[in-house]
């Protein structure tokens, strides 16, 4: 019934490949989504603050630099964003991807959570904000699928 | 005077045909609107929680994460609207629809009832804060053609 | 630790004692909170445009009059309110209820639900956007000590 | 010059003293504060919600319930600080804190972070929306005597 | 049940003692308002820009000063206000007062109209926005008896 | 250096020829603007609600009926605007210019207002809000040249 | 007819007694004010930051540390006052007055400039957002009087 | 992964060729930017006012005019930027630039400075709310590939 183009970001963790199972799953279901995100290059996204603006000595700076360069980023598209998906993988502290939860929380833009069981507790009050939490990258799929074009998977 | 395309939400009632009365009145005049609206299609909009992300015993939390879901959609695209229409039918609670209208106002989106002369009375707070009150899907396509072209009923 | 008092605005059916429960309840407890609601006089909730502002031959216009004036007190309460309690009986349509938490949704203020479970299905909407769901004046008197100070039932 | 009594909110950690240290400091130099913060009890916080509710048999649901009923006052309590101050300890996944930052930064309310250096890589991106970044509970109580009454330790 | 001091904000016309009606109507039934206005002495109203920063050759400028300084007063106590009065009188064209309408709709403040029939059609737009349209301060009293503490006139 | 289309909303007077002369100024100069505005049937615009919804025998009803029908598009469409024009011709109380000049102020969407030196003290609160006062279509539509595309008149 | 106490945030240069002449000419007309500010101890308000939390060898770093923590306490400040007075001296570049001035704006609290002739046209742009423009801290006093209590001086 | 163009707003002096060199290096890069800015003729910013709405004999009220004006083109701009970039040169007072940083930082809109290093210690409230702060229109171009294409320069 309607043409809308929903955005949808994909927020926390660069290890696996989370992001590109949701790209191809949207992408065979021709759903009319377009994905954003932060930059996924590790590397880059440590260094940019430097690169561009010139090095630090002190570490810390080095570090805040960057991660301020890429908040212009992350919070611009998550302010436009339909709906966030936050990823939590199995290892590292990933506080960023809790913190863009928050960020999405209080800015009343819908998100899904995306983590394997053994996170259930710790992420209680994550999941708490969310309106849904999902196991694998194929339910994200397919709740997209359901929440644009009303298709359900089969019973 | 304006290229404007207007979207407006139906809410409500999945019952009867109002929806595609409202779609082909606004198609026979050429209007240039948007329509959107909730998942209609009712067992999927029940079941798709668990159809989903995984069945649940309790009947409660099966309902949760269906109508959690479904609110991704509707609050997205309620928010998005010029104009939200509410119907409300003769039977059921449709606690769902005095909701959405609810939500309408403290967003500060006009919104116009429909629903039968028996309603008047316990519907007196929700018709309160609407804009109009229409009995048929043909006055709310009038309402809307004047709105947005200046078009009148001849008197 | 704070001194803070908070307001709860207490919504919905006005046939049961269940304002009063909740009112003794928290009194009993020495709970900080004041607690706020409509115009609970069923007639007068009626019948106040027309009483103040003059008659209306037509019963439309007698309610909507009377829908108005309320509509100032029950939003400017709601709003103000830190939650909201929204109560569904067992009996009549309660639009209006379900019309203030779709209003407290929109508007940020978290609310509680208070219901039997014969609406479980038809209110899963609503108490989907709910922080929780009660069945007794008892269980909100207990959860708004949790909130404030941090008492809990023995377990 | 003012008379502001300024609400600080303590987000994060519950295994050591950090928020007595803070309410002994600003207590021993009479600063106008009002200290804030989450329901402190472990136990309690993770069970308040079936023990208000009623129990789930599904862990998950159990620790939902809580999350939201624990929501209601952090949430509030945030949103009402005039500075949130967010801790880190040494262990555990902390996620709530982070969500915590997150939505105060989202809400526009300054915070400030409390860690151990050994976290500060991956807290750049949390650290980067921080108006500072202490390593003890004095510093906190430093910068609010500077912030509300112009106090500098002695340099 | 509630000691909330409810806001009035009484704004426009100025050359009859309808507010005076209004404060001591309040007063009489001790109802617990704060009453707020803009400033009523006429001359000084056009006049306190030049009296102030300094003399303009140019009326235009002449008006252009004490208007803004006015509107310093006029749009925050609007904006505090729970309820805006808003009376037009018998003559001259008080667009000031139409203007303090318009504000406190886009502001999402409730306001009552107060005005002679004869206006009726040329304020239907102003009318439109109001909770209520009044005809005498007396009802305005009325109003406010029955919006903040459910007192209503004997039938 | 921009392609942006800038939307002016064009208010107020509808008994000359002012639309029409701001229309063709802004069509000669090939600037990029959409204008909108209310519908200017006059007696379409006093009559739609009735026309659509069902007479009433109450002529203050059948005002509100169209009133708040002509807000939905009225509303709408200031919330919309860049910038918006308000006139106040010779004649007529105007009371719905000055409205939309109060909603534009409180909605933060600069406004022009446009009218004869004669109401100067009498709009001086309007135009006190105002980002310029022009007295002819002409000078509006150089002020949207320059403001648009730095064209400016010969000096 | 209020018993409002306004706040007044007096933003702005630190090397004159301007601040003390409001504060004595309120005080002597014994008007309803709060009176608040920055830190305006010129040294402290520049080592703050790593007197607090630990010393920087570069420079920047240094300044910056300082300067976000000030910003806690002028954004706070600023964003409660009703009316922000920002005062450019002759001397100095004074960024942060102008960048109070900016951010007033965009907050919407209306606010007034305080300067010297020599200032007006590099000024233009910040008085064209100000709500008046005063030479002498005495003009200041008179325009709260005014706003406030309806004084206005001898003419 | 997306096709969104982003508006960067170019604030401050105009009178060297940053403006030239940050558009020719985002066009070489092909980035996906809409860049904006103010009027950037002197001469006619100072004089619009005047030559659109007529000549005044006050200087003071010539420039106010003019400022106005440029307002509504600056202010709907810099509210429509992703980013602002903010531009202090070697000279002049350029107030209207921390006005705008100001603005900006209110508004909720990154904004990154470009200043030569001896304005650092005159800048440092301007550059503590920055996201970023650039010595070269180059670093700015840089920056942006960086933020929409994750484009860094070779280390």
């Amino acid at each position: 019934m309607t043409q809308k183009i929903w955005t949808i970001y994909l927020s926390g963790e660069i290890h696996s490949d989370w992001r590109e199972r949701i790209t191809s799953g949207v992408s065979e279901r021709g759903l009319p989504v377009e994905l954003t995100g932060p930059i996924t290059v590790h590397e880059d996204s440590d260094d940019c603050g430097v690169a561009i603006f010139g090095a630090e000595e002190n570490k810390y700076w080095h570090d805040h630099k960057g991660a301020l360069l890429n908040s212009v980023r992350t919070r611009t598209l998550i302010a436009e964003a339909d709906i966030v998906v936050v990823r939590f993988g199995e290892k590292y502290k990933q506080w960023n991807a809790a913190f863009d939860a928050g960020f999405a929380a209080a800015a009343d833009i819908p998100y899904i959570t995306l983590h394997p069981a053994e996170h259930d507790h710790a992420l209680k009050e994550v999941d708490a904000g969310a309106v849904a939490m999902a196991r694998t990258p194929q339910q994200i799929v397919e709740a997209l699928g359901y929440i644009i074009c009303g298709k359900i998977p089969v019973r």
